[in-house]
């Protein structure tokens, strides 16, 4: 993980990536110690029903909570691909669903079609969840928060008595990827 | 309403403040039609419970999401006040609740002191609440959103089942502050 690392959620209205961005930047700065943002800028297009959460990570002071250059992008539907998938590094990496994200973002980063609504709705039971189901994935590829942080965070975000099927859904996101 | 109006809402892990700070900003861009962002901050004083968000409204599109000359600034703990009671314009209006901040923010904005989570716990019955009794003594304030926005973007985010209580809770911020 570079020195600053930005990563950008999106998806539509009811997929949880705000929370999702809100559970990531706070793995990072209560349980794994370092700097964190998270940000949402509400536009004209978000009036449609997009959605995008951003989080900076960084082991400094952060100066500019918005996106640059983005080292992970994540894309749950079709349109937010298209709005949003943009100022993502070369060495980055790109997650889509793939059931719903049929044209990739142009680029030359890592580009990963993960069934992430299908795991959320099969594997574990509750398309909702489908935001974790995400974190294990990203947290799974990028290492940008330690497995424990991101476990503590969503225990200390999740209404109470969804824990067990939210950790199972982190679970199910780590399966997606491991030995990726 | 100024042209881009900043507010900060700062507090305690536990008092909904990220939740306040979602609501506000959505209250702003997906119900009133305007541009926003909302911001949270997490640095090392974050580890000690204090909790920060920061919403920017505006006409325009916003370039940049962290406050700098702050319109509203509430602080719901002693800790809040001291941390995040800076860079509020002298225009600007503070409020702060009466029964845990004791020592008020240096400066000359319009102070307004008022019994936020008293009115929780005894006026709506949950404490919990607090932060939605906030939010409307900030937009009865303030009007940096219209009383519509607010109630429908409350009801958009409060788990189901809550939304009288919480209806309940904004309209009780707002009589803390009628005719004020």
């Amino acid at each position: 993980m570079s020195y600053r690392y930005e990563i950008r959620l999106s998806g539509e209205g009811g997929q949880g990536i705000v929370l999702a961005g809100v559970i990531l930047a706070e793995a990072a700065a209560i349980y794994d110690g370092k700097n964190a943002t998270q940000t949402q800028v509400y536009g004209p297009e978000s009036r449609g029903g997009a959605s995008k959460a951003e989080v900076i990570i960084s082991e400094e002071e952060i100066d500019y909570p918005k996106a640059l250059s983005v080292d992970l992008f994540l894309a749950l539907t079709q349109a937010a691909a298209d709005k949003y998938g943009r100022e993502v590094k070369p060495s980055g990496i790109v997650i889509l669903d793939s059931s719903k994200v049929m044209t990739d973002p142009e680029g030359s980063f890592a580009l990963h079609r993960l069934p992430i609504i299908e795991t959320a709705k099969e594997a574990v039971g509750k398309v909702m969840v489908a935001n974790i189901v995400s974190l294990g994935a990203i947290v799974g590829l990028s290492k940008a928060v330690s497995r424990h942080a991101i476990e503590q965070a969503i225990l200390a975000r999740v209404p109470k008595g969804t824990e067990a099927l939210n950790l199972r859904a982190l679970e199910a996101g780590f399966a997606l990827v491991d030995g990726a």
